[in-house]
Parts: structure tokens; sequence; C-alpha cells
């Protein structure tokens, strides 16, 4: 484990020595594919994955054993604007269901296996209204990227990040606005209605307007219209990057706290399988943007890491084809 | 159990009186879902899918805890035409590496919780080549219906069928052609090169050509065109029906299978999910005509009944989160 960066300038530092993954550990897992008692390239995306995880964990034959959900909550002051169909005391709420082990990801993590992790970040202090001001001080943005950061491990075979916070399809719309340009980042969420909607594109509006100037730098991006959990799940997937532990990445959301590192430095999501398109309306345009191709498309828009975790059975399935499968020789099939 | 109809015309009957869904459990099922700690749909089609079973299974918390995964494997005349990149021995090598354990299929069933049952259809017997002549006798039909159809047993909370057998992509594009129309029905199977996709394509016109004015009936092309592990699908997806046991649907050679009974009776595919659209050209295509919209799109293309397991990965994290979750009033959370 690194220690998490105290201060911005040192989190920074991290990006221009961004480890890559392991070429010979890929070059053994695509010499073992090519023997695999299947006709080439048969299982599709299932091959890439191998690969991929294959050169992030430096091993040719890669594992999904160890896996991690960290699921980050954050309170946002703009939730008072009216951008959510829920309250906002049911980011709380929803965390004792996490803890309990009520909530879908606690279905999913048991289905496949993932260990989960909630990390509550200071619930009781809502980030500032960011249409009128910085979301987060500079020392709050570094406590939330220290609080993801020292979330992951290096023994992990795979992590993901997920989140809670009422309000916060709004921030991460703001976000995109401010990373990529253009209108039409705020969606409808947990399911607001016409006037939710025009609430919430509104206050990115606003929010872009109040910070103009200021939005040049991704990290200032991030502090500026952020979250406490929108900035931990950056931390955590660039310390997973430092550990070569490869990320399944979830929804929109979180898609908002990858795209931070991405316009900061290219090539630093090269670990991140993107694990589902989201019902979120533009989650699809941000995948895009990151260059990265969903492994599933079914509608969710629940956060949570609720998609990733669904992906991970995906994942299962390939590192499982992978390690077991007989080779031609072994079953004595003729290879064509 | 229903026992297997001994005679085609016996099969035929039961598709005059085919089951529905049980309407209340699905009534059951969405009153509960509209109760889980999510936003309404939040969970995109895994809603559906836990809606789906309930109807089927007839309970309103639908399982997936005891799946049975079928592969029939079967030898075709065709295949000395030199329509596959491998030769038709390899159908009995990978017969007995599903019984060793070696296959994709296996290291799937294993990661997900199947049970697998293979059973190989005669191969030492290859139907006739249907460029000439009906590819089986009414006899040899209507056992390879009754194989398929005892595989299937009513204490199953799903069923997925697949298949093996070299030279049957060609098979299934010779039904599908037969049954819908249209050319271009023919792929590149196991990887076949351009000489082989040509070789593939004259061979589906030469049967079509030979076989003229006797397509009519469903299970007549089936007799004419299909094989044995084909049959044996048609006949285990019916059974499957009877019983109201939901079934995964696999690829391209599962999904002409299928359509027979599509032919044959609308809606008689009500209980099949898409598991998945493969890479094989014509899938996405025959899906469409079968109105399916598939789970996952990952560019596999292996048969063994491969994309289907992989998709209930998928359809396990949605009997999870339906059984699993905690109501609004459990967990103490504001309903919005």
């Amino acid at each position: 484990m690194t220690a998490a960066p105290a201060t911005l300038a040192a989190f920074r530092t991290h990006l221009d020595r961004l480890p890559g993954p392991d070429a010979d550990a890929i070059a053994g897992a695509r010499a073992r594919d090519a023997v695999l008692t299947k006709p080439p390239g048969a299982l599709g995306r299932l091959e890439e994955i191998a690969a991929f995880l294959a050169g992030w964990q430096g091993r040719a034959v890669p594992r999904a054993d160890r896996v991690k959900v960290a699921v980050f909550a954050g309170n946002h002051g703009i939730a008072a604007r009216g951008v959510s169909a829920f309250p906002p005391e049911v980011t709380v709420q929803m965390v004792a269901n996490f803890r309990a082990g009520g909530a879908a990801i606690n279905q999913l993590c048991r289905a496949f296996g993932a260990e989960i992790e909630v990390v509550a970040l200071d619930l009781d202090r809502p980030t500032a209204d960011f249409t009128t001001g910085p979301a987060m001080t500079g020392a709050e943005l570094e406590a939330a990227l220290a609080a993801g950061w020292q979330t992951v491990t290096p023994e992990l075979d795979l992590f993901i990040a997920g989140e809670m916070g009422i309000g916060n399809t709004t921030a991460a719309a703001a976000i995109a606005t401010a990373l990529y340009g253009g209108s039409g980042w705020a969606g409808r969420g947990t399911g607001v209605d016409d006037a939710g909607l025009a609430r919430k594109e509104a206050t990115v509006a606003a929010a872009l307007a109040t910070h103009a100037g200021h939005l040049h730098d991704p990290f200032e991006v991030l502090r500026r219209l952020g979250g406490r959990e929108v900035a931990a799940m950056t931390g955590a997937i660039l310390h997973a990057r430092i550990l070569r532990v490869p990320v399944i990445l979830d929804g929109f959301i979180a898609g908002a706290a990858a795209a931070v590192l991405d316009r900061a430095t290219p090539d630093a999501l090269d670990h991140c399988l993107a694990g589902h398109v989201s019902g979120e309306g533009a989650h699809g345009r941000l995948l895009q943007c990151l260059g990265k191709e969903p492994l599933l498309s079914l509608g969710l828009r629940l956060g949570e890491a609720s998609g990733a975790t669904l992906a991970l059975g995906v994942v299962k399935g390939a590192v499982a084809c992978h390690g077991g499968m007989a080779t031609f020789a072994e079953a004595g099939v003729a290879k064509g």
C-alpha cells in the first residue's frame, strides 16, 4: 500500500509516474488463450478481459477472487434545490441499509463473492451549494481524495467504486459539462419529472456561470463542482492504478470521478473496464469521451456500484474460462 | 415430468395447449419490486427479469438455484462439404472434453452454479447430407425431439440448452432461410475463411433448391435441414414451456431450434429470455425475427450454451436483488 498523499500537490505527482500493464503477462495470457479448446476468438470480449486482467495483475492466468466494492456516500448543498426525487435524509438512511446488508449492492456482492466497504463521508456536513461558491475547500477535497485512496489495497484482484448521495447526478453533470463542454449532461437521476430535470439543468448552468474562468484544471473542477463521494472515487481509482489493481467502472457519477483523471493525464484510465452503460441519459456520451465500451447495457440507473458489480459476473466468467479450460493437447481435441 | 411424446403428432398436440405465466405471481413480484429500497425502475432490465421468472415459476419471489444446462451433440453429413474450420471428429472429442470438465461451458456452469448434462446423439451416425435429401427420417427426428424433451424436469428454476456439432451453423442457416426467407443467413461459424463461407452459402442454396416445395411446415424444415442436436433443443424448449420452466436461449443454433416453435405457434417462446447476441453474423437478425432483446452482446460465438450461461450471471443478480433487498419500511428509508 502507498500512503495516501496528504496534499493535492502530492496526489498530482502520482499522475506523472503511472505504471503500465505487464506486457509479458499479457503475452502469456494470449498464448494460453490460443491453445484453449475453442476456436480462436470464440469467447469474444471474454478473451480481451482475461488479457487485460493479466496485464494489470502481472500474472498470465488472472484471478477474480479478492474483489472489493467500496461505496462512498456524501451529502450535497445543492440537494436543497429540488434536484432529486428523494430528500437528502435518504443518503444516511441508505448508508444504514448498506451496513445492514439490505441494498441492491449487498445482494450483488454476495452473488458474485465481493467484499463491501461502506465509507460515509461527513454526511452531517453537506458540501456547499456550488451555484454560489466552491463545493469544497482545498482541505475537504484532499481529505476526500485520501479517504478513497485508503480503500484500495495491493492484494486485490479487482476494485470497484460506487456511490450514494442525494443530488450527485447534478454534481456529476456539472463536472462533465466543465470537463467536456456542451450541454445536456443533466439527466433524470433517481427519476425526477420534467420540472426536476429543468431544475437540474438550471443548477448546472448557474454553477458553470459562477465558476467561469476557474475550470481549466480538472482537480479544480472536482473541488468546485464535485462532492466528497465523487472525489473519493477519483482518489480510489488513481490509487488502484498506482497499485496496478484493475478497476470496473460503475455509472455516470463514477464515470465523472474517473473523467477527472482522464482529463488530467491521457491514459490514466487504462486500468479500467467500463462495467455498464446506465439508463442515465448522458452516461453513454461520457463513456464515449472516455473511450470505453461498456460490458453491459441493461438500463440500470441506481449507482451504489450496482452496474459494475453485475459486470463482475461477466469478468468472473472470463477468468473462469481462461484459467479452467483444457488445452487442445490436454483434451486430445484436433486444433482445426 | 410429462412423458416424452413418442410421435411428431403427439409432440404437435402440446403446441395447442401451451400454458401461460402466472399473472398473480407477476403482480406479486411487481408489488414487491415497488417497495424495495431503490428508485422505481432503477434496476432496469433486472426488474423485468424478476417479474418474468416469477410468472413462469409461479412464485412472487423467483429463484435461480436449480439451473440445468443441457449440451446436445450431433454430427452432420454436410460436414464433409468443408463448411467448418474444424474436422468432424472434433464433435466427439469435445463431448469427451465436456464430460471431463475442460470446456468453456464447464467453467461457466461452475462459476454460476449450474448443473450440466451432456447428451451425445448418435455421433457415429451423422445425419444425411441435406443438399441431396432430408437430413433425418421421421423416426430420427422423433427420437431427437424426445431426447431433448427428457432433459427438462419440473423442479428446475431455469433451463438452458446448448449444442456442439461440426457443421451445425450451416444447418441453422438453412433452417433460418427456410423459416424466414431472404439470404445471407450463413456466417463464419468457428471462423471459416471467405472460401469456407462461400461453401456454406452454396450448401444452403443447394439445400433450399433440393427441398423446395416441402418447407411450409416448420417441423418438416427441422427434419429436412436440421440435425439431432438442433431437434433436441427444440424438444427441450417445448417441454420447458409445458412445465413452465423459464429458458435462457443461447446463440444462433439454439435460436434456430427455438424458431421452429416460434413459426409453428405464435408466443411459443414467451417463456424464453435471449441470453446474448453472438458474434455469428445473422444471430441479431434471428433475434429480431423472434422479437427478443438479448441480455448480453459480447461477441461470443462458441455455442455450448456459453453465452446463455454467462447471461445466467445477470439473471442470478436479478434474482438476488429482488429476493434479498430490504423494503423501504424494513430499512427505514424515506420513499421519496
